[in-house]
C-alpha cells in the first residue's frame, strides 16, 4: 500500500480545530493554512441552490490561488440569501486577519442544516485562537470537520519527493440534515494551475463523482487542492495518478461511513457500449433502494440487478448478454438467474464490501461507482428532528 | 364524488380469481373477461429488461382489440430467455381456451420475482375453472392480483351512459421484490382505437407516470383499457377526463398503499419555467429519500426542499424566487427559510396526507406527482430473504 500508516502534511502545512460554540459541544471550526500562498483548483455541487460558501468560493477560484480554507459544522449557510453570502466573506476575512494574510487567497465552507443564518460572531471570535495553535496532524483537522461521521478522515501517499495529503468528511449529519461531502487535498509537489484543475478534474471525476449515499446532492459539497510547491516539481502524470489513488481510498471511506451504512458497495461495469453508458449502469446499481436494501438483508434476489440496469432508459442494453457475479460468485449469465448457491452469497452480501460486477456483453466502456446499503440507521438519521 | 360506492363493472365485463398454487396461499391469478372482443390500448414498462408478458403484450397490442386479461402473481417471468416467452404464450392461450376465444384478444401480465420460469402447468391447469367462476364484483379480480397491498384497490364510476371501472395492484411485493404496477381499466363505452389510445396515454402521463414509490420501474408495468362498447358512443372528451379523474384516484390509492408508507406525499409544482420543468421538480422531491424521511419523522428540516429542487440540473431555477408550503402552511419564501410553527409542521407531516406545494416563480409550467414517505417498513420488506 503506498498509504502512509499515520497521515501527514507535506511541508509547509498545519490545522487546528476547536469548539466555537456553534454546535453543542465538540469541534465545529477548522482551520488549514500553507505557510504560503499555493496554486489552487477546485470543484464544487452542481445543486442549482448552492450555499452562499459555494457562491463565494467559484468567484474566488478565479484567481487559482488559496492559503487556508477555513470550515463550519452545522449550519451550511444556504437558503439564507445576501446576508448569507455577507456572512461568508466575513468568515474568510476574519481567517485571513488571523493568518495576516490576503482574504482572496481563503476559501470557506459550512456544512449542516439549511436556511439558518450563519453564527459569524463566534466563528469570527474563535479564529485568532485557533490560527495560533495550528500543528502538524491532519486528523486534528479532520476531526474538526466530522458531523455525523463515525471517524475522522485523512490519508497521505509520497509522490517522488512530494506528499499528498487527503482530508474529508462524508456522509454524516449535523444536526438531522443532509449528507455533505467536504475533501480538501494538500501538497508540497510544484504545479501550474492548469495542470492541478486537470488532474483535480480527471481525478474526482473518477472517483467521489462515483459516489452516492442516497441520491440526494447537496448544497454546500467542495473538494478543493493546494499545492504549494515547497518540494519542487514532480512529474505531472505519477501526480495525476497519486491523486486518483488517493481519492479513491478517500471515496471508499466516505461510502463506508455512508449515513447507516453497514456494508460498502462497489459496482464494476464492464463490456458497455461506451463509458457514458458504463457510469449510467453504476450510478443506477449504488443507487437502486432495492439493491440497497438487498445488500443490508443479505438477501439474493438477483433479479433486481436487471432491473436497475433495464431502468437506464437512455442506455443501449442486451437483455440476453448479461452477466454479473457478487463477490466473485456468478449469479447471472446471459440475462438468465443462475442456480448458484444462495447461502454462500447470503453470506457475501453481509460483508463489509459488497462487490458486484456487471458485464453488459457490448463494448468496451467501463466504469466504477461506489455506495452502501439502505438500513433502519438511514431512515433514523434522516427522520430525526430538526430541532434535536 | 363522482365514485360509485362500491365498484361494479361495465356491461359485459366479469372477473374471477383462484389460488392455483403459486403462492403457497391466498388467490394467485385472475382473469378479467369482456363478453364480447373488446378496443383496446395500453402502457407498458420502459425498463429495458422487460419480463415476457410485455415483450408478447406489446406484439399483441399491434392489433388494437382485447378480451381478456390472465395475470399471475409471485413469479415475474423476468430474466427468462425463450422459455418465459414460450410459457407467457401458452398462459395466454390457455386463458384464450377456456373462455372459448382468440389468444390473439388475451392479454397476460406477471408479476413477483425475477429469473425464476412460470409454473405455467399450474396456470393451464386452474383456467378452465376459472373462466367458469367468472362474476360481476371487481373486487373479486382487484384480490386476486394483490401481492403485499395491505388491501383489493378498485373504483368505478359513470361516464354519461357508460360505466368505466379500473382496477389496479401497487407497490406491495409478492416475495420481497420490488414493487410492480398493474392497472386495468375497463368500459362499455364505445371508442375508436385512436381515441382510446389517446386518452389512456394522456391520462397516464398525468397520473401513474407521476407516481414513485422508490424509484425503481418494474420490469412488468402494465396499464390497459378494454372498451367493449355496450353502452354505445360516448363524449370523447368527456370520457378522457374521467380516464383521467379514474387514474388520478387508483395513483392516489397505490400511493397510500406504497411499501412501508405511513403517508402519502402529493407535491404540487406551479411556476415553473415550463411543464418539463414542472415535472422534473416534482419528482425529484416526491423521490428524495431526505423528503421522504422528512416526512416520516414529521422532521419540519424544510431546506431539504431547496436541495430537492436544486438537484434538478436540466431545469431553471432561480434560488431566490422558489416559495413553497407544507399542507398550507409557508415554510420557504424567496428562497429562505420562514420562521414558521413548527410544532404545527410537525403535526401535518404527520398526517395521511402530505400536501408539498412549490412555487418557482418563473413562468406557468405546471405538475403533480405522488409517492409516499421511506421508512423502517420499506427497508424490512425490502431487505426479507429471497426464499422467505
Amino acid at each position: 500500500m503506498p498509504f502512509h500508516e499515520h497521515p501527514r502534511f507535506p511541508r509547509g502545512f498545519r490545522c487546528a480545530s476547536v469548539h466555537c460554540g456553534i454546535k453543542a459541544q465538540g469541534p465545529d471550526l477548522s482551520l488549514f493554512a500553507s505557510e504560503v500562498p499555493a496554486t489552487a483548483a477546485a470543484v464544487f455541487t452542481r445543486n442549482l441552490v448552492p450555499g452562499a460558501p459555494i457562491v463565494v468560493g467559484r468567484e474566488l477560484m478565479r484567481g487559482g490561488r488559496l492559503q487556508a480554507i477555513v470550515v463550519n459544522s452545522r449550519v451550511s449557510n444556504v437558503g439564507t440569501g445576501a446576508e448569507g453570502i455577507a456572512r461568508a466573506q466575513r468568515m474568510g476575512s476574519a481567517a485571513a486577519s488571523a493568518l495576516g494574510i490576503d482574504p482572496a487567497l481563503v476559501l470557506m465552507s459550512s456544512t449542516g442544516v439549511i436556511g439558518v443564518q450563519l453564527p459569524v460572531d463566534k466563528i469570527e471570535a474563535a479564529l485568532p485562537g485557533l490560527a495560533a495553535s495550528l500543528q502538524g496532524d491532519p486528523m486534528v483537522g479532520a476531526a474538526g470537520i466530522m458531523t455525523t461521521d463515525t471517524h475522522p478522515k485523512a490519508l497521505s501517499l509520497d509522490v517522488e519527493s512530494s506528499t499528498l495529503t487527503i482530508v474529508g468528511k462524508g456522509s454524516g449529519m449535523i444536526e438531522p440534515n443532509m449528507a455533505t461531502m467536504l475533501v480538501y487535498a494538500f501538497t508540497d509537489a510544484a504545479l501550474d494551475g492548469a495542470t492541478l484543475d486537470g488532474a483535480l478534474r480527471g481525478a474526482v471525476d473518477e472517483t467521489l463523482n462515483m459516489l452516492s449515499v442516497d441520491t440526494d446532492t447537496s448544497t454546500s459539497d467542495t473538494c478543493a487542492i493546494l499545492a504549494n510547491g515547497l518540494a519542487g516539481p514532480v512529474d505531472p502524470g505519477r501526480f495525476a495518478s497519486a491523486l486518483t489513488t488517493g481519492l479513491t481510498r478517500m471515496t471508499e471511506m466516505l461510502a463506508r461511513d455512508g449515513e447507516g451504512a453497514t456494508s460498502m458497495i462497489r459496482v464494476t461495469v464492464t463490456g458497455a457500449s461506451d463509458r457514458g453508458d458504463a457510469r449510467a449502469f453504476a450510478k443506477s446499481l449504488v443507487n437502486s433502494p432495492l439493491v440497497k436494501t438487498m445488500v443490508f438483508g443479505g438477501d439474493p434476489n438477483v433479479g433486481r440487478i436487471l432491473m436497475a440496469i433495464g431502468k437506464c432508459f437512455d442506455c443501449r442494453v442486451d437483455a440476453g448478454r448479461i452477466g454479473a457475479s457478487i463477490c466473485g460468485v456468478t449469479v447471472l449469465e446471459r440475462g438468465t438467474r443462475l442456480d448458484f448457491d444462495e447461502g454462500r452469497v447470503r453470506e457475501l452480501l453481509r460483508g463489509d464490501t459488497v462487490e458486484i460486477d456487471v458485464d453488459l456483453g457490448l463494448g468496451e466502456g467501463r466504469a466504477r461507482a461506489w455506495g452502501c446499503d439502505l438500513t433502519h440507521g438511514y431512515v433514523d438519521e434522516n427522520a430525526a428532528y430538526y430541532s434535536s
